[in-house]
């Protein structure tokens, strides 16, 4: 997908939420079992009010080869039923290129995602694979959401914060086209910043509604000319409610989540 | 495994290496056509003559189930018939917290690792779920050997290089009982300098062969007391021959690496 197909369904669906897959079968509401029926039924529900999904891995990985049944089932499903929706593998992954190479064909030729969130430890080679295929995308973390992310993100480099030398070493080696960050939404206050050195890519942003951060903050200080933004919910949307009337709960959140009227 | 059992099994079988199962089919031996196939010919060769097996998540990953299930075949077979072996996870995840526990469960219980390899940029929350699990190891990357890994590694706080801050910061909240480091041999220059703030961990230490590190040089530098070293080659093994005395010659290449004579 390119980013004006994105921005194109943005302006359509006056939405920019991401609806984050977690899907943990210990949460699921009385009478679902099975890890793909669920999805569906959220996926059905929200997709109206969404513009992208996000399977996170980990929750797919721990049922063995079960679970990694039910991701390529989820992601066929939304492949085919709305061709329209942009997905993410949440995977973090990020190896040495020979490896880094592996994992793009992994994500973009094995299974069918648009994009692969990457995290940058190793450096740029972890991601340059990611960057030969066209209209996917790398998403790179830079300045994460949760509570240890100021552990190490905020070294210096030049006088610069970590996140700040990750996301302009990548942007040298990257376009818009190819490249977006994880930017949290509880360092809202960051994001103005952010946009600063960084106008043209599209930002992923976590941590809103469970975490803790406000979609209309992160939408006022994250936003650039045409939009630019990913803004995702995975608990506060899959489990807005724990009874049957769980995916007419997630549409009703969905709806009002990073929502643009 | 307790470290005293892999430093019992480093003594007996006088080595320090582990062998890297970047199983890769397009570099396959004339004749063998099945991942599994070749890696239990592999392990049957160097079993005598190494500590540890560690299988690239990637490589197995890109092949979809079916390299998924090759994946379970072979940590099966290790566990059954080389029980002594320790099993490495290189999978070099990295998420928050609750991410990260469901990554826990899927090495350490869905599946049957020793270890699993850690990228720290979330923080010490990525870390912390594998550390709950008892003769199991969190794997964290300390300093790379690729060529990209001094784009972010010596970011400086209160300065220290970021390596060092991170592995400070994963001793404070573990013991040698459950965390290990991943140090590259190309840095060979840098070991001894880590081993003085980092005397009692183990150490897994990329590098060697393909990539250009000396295991003599890592040893010389790297070891402590007891040891402290596993010490990996992977394509440097696995393709030593492209014949069909590929296990023989993987077999040669493995005594000779990593002995402690």
């Amino acid at each position: 997908m390119t980013t004006d197909e994105l921005y194109g369904q943005i302006q359509k669906k006056k939405s920019m939420l991401c609806v984050g897959l977690d899907t943990d079968i210990n949460k699921f509401p009385e009478g679902v079992t099975d890890i793909f029926d669920f999805n569906k039924a959220i996926i059905d529900a929200t997709s109206p009010y969404c513009v992208a999904y996000k399977p996170n891995l980990a929750f797919y990985e721990c049922y063995g080869l079960e679970g990694m049944r039910a991701l390529d089932k989820t992601v066929d499903y939304i492949r085919t039923h709305y061709p329209e929706q942009f997905i993410i593998s949440d995977a973090k992954r990020g190896d040495i290129g020979n490896t880094a190479k592996m994992y793009a064909k992994t994500f973009f030729e094995t299974m069918d995602f648009d994009a692969v969130t990457i995290s940058p430890y190793m450096g740029s080679e972890t991601v340059t694979p990611f960057l030969e295929y066209k209209n996917k995308y790398a998403i790179v973390v830079a300045l994460s959401s949760n509570s240890s992310s100021a552990d190490f993100q905020f070294a210096l480099q030049g006088g610069k914060p970590l996140y700040q030398v990750v996301m302009e070493k990548m942007m040298e080696i990257s376009t818009p086209e190819n490249m977006m960050f994880v930017v949290g939404a509880t360092k809202a206050d960051k994001l103005a910043e952010i946009r600063k050195f960084c106008p043209d890519n599209f930002f992923l942003v976590p941590g809103v509604g469970a975490q803790g951060g406000s979609a209309e903050e992160v939408i006022a200080h994250g936003a650039n000319a045409k939009g630019g933004l990913l803004i995702n919910s995975s608990r506060g949307v899959l489990y807005a409610s724990h009874d049957k009337d769980f995916a007419e709960a997630a549409a009703r959140v969905a709806l009002s989540t990073a929502h643009l009227d």
